[in-house]
């Protein structure tokens, strides 16, 4: 009689439940990706795992581009043209730099100072990055949980013939034209996870590898010692979303990076980066002559329009997928 | 012979040497005379001692007020209405850290913000304060030499029944509304002059106390270790101008400081104060009644009109006792 009541209670739980949902992003792509769900689904639902690669100090202030992206995605303050920095924001701090003798390749706004500042502020008070960004989340009232996928510092930094160089000093400085000979995450062996990755993996019901550059958004997620098994472990469905429309990337370096690695720039090419992690994987229409040579890889392919130009193709990309999974 | 010829070298090289002026500064007030000076003779003849004890640490960013308000006034950039900070300055940033929880009672501006962050910065590369101001000032095209008092740390405290708080939060924060029970200058018998400081001092032709707070702007340059002893032995004539016409600063909360500490708030109040290293003292003509009191003191004493409302006044004054030291 007990045990039955207890089951019942279990299967009311159960049901009430709602859906766990856990998304690994980089910045920009995995951005509009994210806006469309969030407009399917309730944001307390949404977990965003961040990559933290992209990290970068400068002038004594830690930037998180990734985190940043998705932290003003939800608190509404997204520059949705730029896929980054605060909406209408100004660069009246970065021009005054640029007089003290500052490299302003790396666009930093105003506003988007406040968040650098407040960040560095609490991290020298011994805060771990991802209890600062659940304090930065809170106060900007973001609802959906941003944990960074470590609290560890990993560098993603690429070999060039000019040497080792930081992610954003090819990509953002340099514009990506150097060769690239090797991709590094400097660190991730001795990374940990934060706390909540791995829990937000196994106790999901879908996971998202989100349409990000998957050498230096999702390669850094993914390659944090326990996050793969984790991917294995879980029960979730995990999909994956190409960042790749025909031969070239909607946005970002991806291409330049893939090719440097010997990977195919092509759909094809990410689904076999992600084979072993993923149940699903999401192409785009044009590519539909690659789904069988992905479901040879053991994994189910949807096609479709993957290009988001504005929140409606956001919202239909993200709606689709939800319904074919 | 060739002694003679030494001679004549040196009585040439005394010819040619310009008049060197060095100027003890707090804000709003001391850069108006300032100002003035500067008009009058070149400004690469003028250096400021400039006082420290009002620099504040604000979410992790080294704030210097005096030291900027001289370089921004240098700089052609000081807001001169305010008599603080860049002048078209917005606040973009700090509105986005009221977001996160800051209290703002402390008005950085969005360009503002920038010298405080290049300034941090430099600082925690192991530069002294006196290095950061020079590469902060040489950066602005600033030519006066502009010297912290000290590069060690002296923090102006003001003890009130609510015990001892920070000179900015006495004042900016809760507007002097606190009796004044001490004035505590923090670290400032530890402190050593900072580079150039007694030198300026001992080689200068004139010396002025700018119209400053005499408690909590000139009182922790004064009381640096080392600097009382290098006013009383230079040859330079030393003039103080007052910062106080009747009753009442002209700006700040002097009055409120010297009352507390039972000075008299007068003109005669400060010249008592400075009575031992000063052969001047301006005075207004409103005041002049007073003079035969400060002469008594041992100090010649010049009363003039001190108010400056604009640069024609500021000008004047600078000018005017120029001509009557």
């Amino acid at each position: 009689m007990w045990k039955e009541a207890q089951i019942n209670i279990f299967y009311l739980y159960l049901a009430a439940r709602s859906t766990m949902i856990t998304v690994l992003a980089g910045g920009t792509g995995s951005a509009k990706f994210v806006r469309g769900l969030s407009k399917i689904v309730p944001t307390d639902e949404i977990t965003i795992i961040s990559n933290v690669g992209d990290n970068v100090e400068l002038l004594g202030l830690y930037i998180c581009p990734d985190i940043d992206t998705i932290m003003y995605l939800f608190a509404g303050l997204l520059d949705q043209r730029r896929g980054w920095g605060v909406a209408n924001d100004t660069f009246k701090a970065l021009n005054m730099l640029r007089e003290y003798g500052f490299e302003t390749w790396f666009k930093l706004g105003d506003k988007d100072l406040a968040t650098h500042i407040q960040r560095t502020f609490l991290l020298k008070q011994g805060k771990t990055l991802s209890e600062v960004t659940e304090v930065l989340c809170r106060s900007l009232g973001v609802r959906a949980k941003i944990i960074p996928s470590s609290n560890s510092k990993i560098e993603t930094k690429i070999l060039t013939r000019k040497g080792k160089i930081h992610f954003q000093e090819f990509w953002v400085k340099r514009k990506a034209k150097d060769r690239v000979l090797a991709v590094i995450y400097e660190g991730i062996e001795q990374a940990e996870p934060s706390p909540g990755v791995i829990e937000s993996i196994l106790e999901a019901d879908k996971i998202f590898f989100s349409p990000a550059n998957p050498v230096t958004s999702i390669g850094p997620i993914i390659n944090v010692p326990g996050v793969k098994n984790a991917l294995i472990e879980t029960k979730a469905t995990v999909v994956a979303i190409t960042p790749i429309i025909g031969k070239a990337p909607v946005s970002g370096p991806a291409g330049k990076l893939m090719k440097g690695l010997g990977y195919d720039v092509s759909p094809l090419g990410v689904a076999q980066i992600y084979s072993d992690l993923i149940d699903v994987f999401v192409l785009d229409t044009v590519d539909a002559r690659l789904k069988s040579k992905i479901e040879q890889l053991g994994i189910k392919c949807i096609a479709t329009s993957t290009l988001m130009a504005n929140l409606v193709d956001e919202k239909r990309l993200a709606r689709e997928i939800l319904e074919h999974i």
